[in-house]
């Protein structure tokens, strides 16, 4: 039931067999001129940034920002793609309440994205609104408390708390790989954070885990059989050896999770 | 943004161009074996029951209850359709909440149905569903309480309430209809409640409004130039000399409206 990032856009289209698109797979690989680029990035599931491949004038980006929020990658600038989505869903944590937002710099397709909506569930629920509305206010009433204070985290600055919950989560799971000795993750990828105004790492929310062990060629499988639920390469075009591991679990559970792999060898 | 019944029901096929269905419009004018038939009882915009037209072994019916409620219509009986769908926007005047839900018998059928809702939106949002079930048991609970105490209105019984409000808004729309002589109203569509235990008329929350006078071909532009907003027959499939009217307004509102109609003439 997850929105899953890139393995879960063609589902509509397909499903519905759609006239005006279809699905065409990746993007490096298609050699059309017209066509609607969907960049997911930070990438979903291995949290680099992703820039657009495709450049034919006939063709048109759409970023995929939900992933870009502070405490997950440095916002090394102003994003300014002529098609923006974003969504309460990993900012705050608010999956369920289902609301995004779009950034569109075009009248035109903006226009047309509110009609498909409308068309398609005549609008967001009101209660979503309203609650996302209370949240995104509450996060703001926070930083405006703590302005010109950097050092006071009382006052509830949402993105340095995650960031600081994500630098945590983060040390314990390269301490229990650096125990295990069979896996291994993508390197940490710093960059200058304009809105922290300092030089910080990525910490996706998913790790992206690899096992080098001999034999173990599904290691989802394996994971599974060892209590621990992954989501396999192959579901992301990858390979059978690595793995998308959730990072935003509960507190007990991400401490069970990494006590079990560090034992694992 | 209203959902507005049957003349919504092609808007994502079309828009998508599915390959999937077409919109073939009118069921009673449509001679092929496979379709999908959407039957919407009590119907939108004139409140008449209505039942399947098309008998194909191949075809599908789907009957959208959304008006199915005792302060609309008389529960004459049990619906029992293979595919029954529901709404809280016009159970409860919960539009905005966007949530409802469907009776379905076959099993397959339904788990279709769950997987096109987890494509199409990822599911509804907790939101509204938290939201639903606090204003579903509301209403059970108002008629727990009085139980065994017919008479009792003060505790809440929701469908009470509503037809007693429904039946008062009718009488004063019937008697502006009246003072005016221009314009025409179905007639009272009387049935045995099963819900209420009762015969009583059905009180549709949309009135369908005809006007008689020499000369209004178009009587949406004429209610308009007049200070009343209405929809036109043609948007329904009917002529240009009826509209459909909400009887869903506020107090104060519909005040306005029945004292502006009762002064036409």
């Amino acid at each position: 039931m997850r929105r899953g990032g890139a393995q879960s856009y063609p589902a509509v289209t397909d499903f519905l067999k759609s006239g005006l698109y279809r699905w065409a797979g990746d993007a490096k690989m298609f050699d059309g001129d017209t066509y609607v680029e969907l960049v997911c990035s930070p990438s979903n599931p291995d949290g680099g940034i992703r820039e657009a491949v495709l450049k034919s004038g006939d063709g048109v980006a759409v970023h995929d920002l939900a992933y870009y929020w502070p405490q997950y990658t440095p916002i090394t600038s102003a994003a300014a793609h002529d098609i923006m989505l974003f969504t309460v869903s990993k900012c705050t944590g608010h999956a369920g309440t289902r609301l995004g937002w779009a950034l569109v710099k075009d009248r035109a397709v903006a226009q047309k994205m509110s009609k498909f909506i409308e068309l398609n569930t005549i609008g967001v629920s009101k209660d979503s609104q309203l609650r996302a509305a209370k949240i995104l206010k509450a996060i703001t009433d926070g930083y405006d408390r703590a302005a010109g204070d950097d050092d006071d985290d009382s006052s509830g600055r949402l993105f340095h708390f995650a960031r600081r919950k994500m630098v945590s989560r983060w040390a314990k799971l390269r301490a229990a790989v650096a125990a295990s000795g069979i896996f291994t993750l993508p390197d940490e990828l710093p960059g200058h954070c304009t809105f922290a105004n300092e030089t910080v790492s990525a910490y996706p929310p998913f790790a992206w885990l690899r096992c080098g062990k001999e034999g173990v060629d599904d290691l989802e499988g394996y994971l599974r059989e060892r209590k621990i639920i992954s989501r396999g390469g192959g579901k992301f075009g990858a390979d059978g050896r690595v793995v998308r591991i959730s990072m935003l679990d509960t507190d007990e559970a991400f401490a069970i999770f990494v006590d079990r792999l560090a034992a694992m060898n």
